[in-house]
């Protein structure tokens, strides 16, 4: 047994790199959206052309960028979901939504400050975790069936 | 032909009374999350017993409205996702993303100033209103054809 | 049994109301787009604010109707599509297309000169008629067992 | 991650072999329908016999050769419908409705002239491109994250 | 809890009335096919004109006769296939093939002499009856919890 | 908003009538098992005939029964399975089982006692309660929105 | 693209072998049924145990069989359904019955003298073919759009 | 044809090793839950940090442990079901519940004295086997025709 999983979320902090060097050894193929940030904003216009209206420039951008997040979560087994500290993240819990309704596995993966805000997002996952470190755990024991000693 | 409606999202202000009012005469049937703020956040040790655990707490809570939720979202044909301008709102991203994935017609209302933040929601999305006459003069016109004047 | 029936396509000539009259009397119900051509066109920008391009304008529009769309289609028994004489009407193949995959029943409503261009649109259908009082023969067989003496 | 892309539509102009050549080095496969124009109008008679009404002559190779596009459509990631000057082009606009009704990321490709006709085509994918190079650079970004520089 | 019925199969003998007469005061809705023999093969041509070859006559009809036959099993929790003892009845065998995929409920009616010729469709039914009374027994049963005495 | 509500399990105290009467008032739709024992057991060998093996007797009334499982469980919004102390009530837990897999809600009703070996059920629930009148009350909750003062 | 072909029915001529070297070099990979027909009749009984009555020690036959049969048809991209001049061959038409519902490609291989009692079966279908060696033309016009010279 | 075998239920016995080395040389893969008792029961305290009440430290594991039984069962084309002659094994009976709605071949494997209070859950498999090596032989017949000598 392989697993795919998914890195929805923050992107500005190493939570990805942490668990992809934590999960070095074990059968997962991880994917995830681009996470450069400017190049995630630009996409629609750099490629299609420029618009006046700022709506319409985001839009453009969004759903090129929904191919990816699309064909990325519906491959997956398990979806991470990481809720960082700041910005309004609405795009991640929208993937949680999107992952919850096609019967996806998810791990979300937030601090616990966020525990009540989240609380919706939480029920509809399979586990709670605070660092990327548990993350790596759980696709450990799901795929080999240790823990940690 | 008649409309099942979902109001997700937002309950502190008078958003889901002035799309009913307005909606009255037309063939819609409405439903939504119980918006009562503190049974919403209670209901779950409230009937099945408490917690000393906040997050257990939440836990119960937010199963036991999801049995709402879920019912309210899979029958409907669309699904009307409020975001306001307070607090994480990281539940009506959730189902916002839950009902893209099950391929519900969508509107999105919202104050011009999440635009960019709400920018993967708006684009899943079949309208995004600023006001909840917008949303309602949609709904006239999938129905009956008409046009405001 | 009743039938619901979905009139996909042209909106310039006067085949819906010669099926939906000659039905008089059978169990079907009938839905369709809007077929106010100017409201169609203009209902995204009438309700939710004027575009600069042409492009988003239409954009705007085309997100409304769906709505409908998707809602008449998949809410079908049988979905009727007719092609007419002039335009493109390339939003009517896309019904036909959309209807097949969701394993409608579909009956094309065509004249003879289109044949070959329409032949995948036909070969995924039940029926192709050229005149609206075939296809009401259709209904009435299909709902009573009655041919046309 | 890899993308299986589906290239439907008009087969008189070089556009597929500008996007295969284009996405040279990048992890796609491309598959699309028979492009042999008196091959995918004849397949059915030459294999099972002849007709003596050009009806059913349609109607055998239409059925032989939804064979091939009903299997490159549903094993797509992304399905690129090329819209071009000439000819009717239903069974492109069919294809489009099909993907769509699958919930497969789509990219039109057509001239400006096009827009209003295809409005409600544009509405239902993810990208809308002028020309193929457009759509290698979707492809490109979408698998790599890199914008054309 | 009502049940709708499908009674599909061998259109020459009472078995449907007897059927649906003995289940009278139970909350069952019948439908079936055409059982109208000439009707049901002439269907096709009568309303869409006729053909040289039997073999499009028959097709034409058939596909007529599917839309009907569709929407009668998709509608379905029970599905009654019914094989008597005389002609191929392939169309019995697939629409039991057809209710299987689909998940229904199937009750298989069929004289001990087909039992061999009959295993894999009676394998994938809920229960074998010989005689119409105990289909009517098992609806009654299935709705009201009521043995014959 | 009114509920189907399919009322799975032990059939040898009266749960079910508590659950039902407490609910009156509400837009509840209960349907069950059919829950006489001897009945139940007997069903496919009273209506279609004798077995010397207890398995094949066995069988055809597990088949029997299963066509009003099946259609409980399938039309029901919200299934509640009711573990008592006695029996080993593994068909409760394949419907418990079947129900996760279609995305039912679910409410677990069993005593404490069985929390342990419950828990992979527990855990696929949207309540654990321990009395019928906690089923009733997060019916009431689901739809009205009032808890229990 | 290459395509997995399932080939359903009659066991008792070399129809299977004559398409599988046919096809030979094409990108094809084949399944079936269980051709032994001894092995195919007993294989329940052999394995489980013995029956005293034909009823059902065929049931456990047609039981086990049915696990090949279903993961055959489920991978299958185009299921070929061949009906010969003898025996009943219900289960070929239960196997056309259902591919249809699953959304398969379908090719029904059968002589001309069932064209009437194989209307709704061949209706279903993307061809009807009479000769092993047209069904070999097909996948190789599938596969690499070459025709019979 | 190669066949992806889920391996559920008791975990206290050798009957996986006997499946698995008596399988050995046929396409098939295994795969099943964690076995390791102790591991299954604390998974989820040991990697996401202690809980006081029992109830929740059964609900952390369980929920962890559900993201591997999820992805084998759906993964599955054969699942086979133990029941051994001790404890509850409610989940073994929910996990086929959940094969049973998925439409997957099930093997139940169980000693005689269940087979009345296993009667539902063997009515929705393929086989009833008594002893590991004759699930073997199944899996031997699907995938070569070889019967036992």
């Amino acid at each position: 047994m392989g697993l795919n999983v998914y890195l929805s979320g923050e992107i500005h902090t190493d939570w990805r790199e942490r668990i992809i060097s934590g999960a070095q050894g074990l059968d997962v193929t991880f994917s995830g959206p681009v996470t450069d940030h400017a190049a995630s904003d630009d996409c629609g216009v750099a490629i299609l052309g420029g618009e006046d209206k700022k709506f319409w420039h985001d839009r453009k951008g969004a759903l090129v960028n929904s191919i990816r997040t699309r064909k990325g979560i519906e491959d997956a087994d398990v979806v991470v979901v990481r809720f960082g500290t700041e910005y309004k993240q609405w795009n991640a819990a929208f993937d949680a939504g999107f992952a919850a309704a096609l019967g996806k596995s998810m791990i979300i993966l937030q601090p616990e400050q966020h525990d009540h805000a989240l609380k919706e997002v939480n029920a509809a996952a399979q586990a709670v975790a605070r660092e990327p470190e548990e993350v790596v755990e759980i696709l450990r024991y799901v795929l080999t069936g240790s823990l940690p000693s």
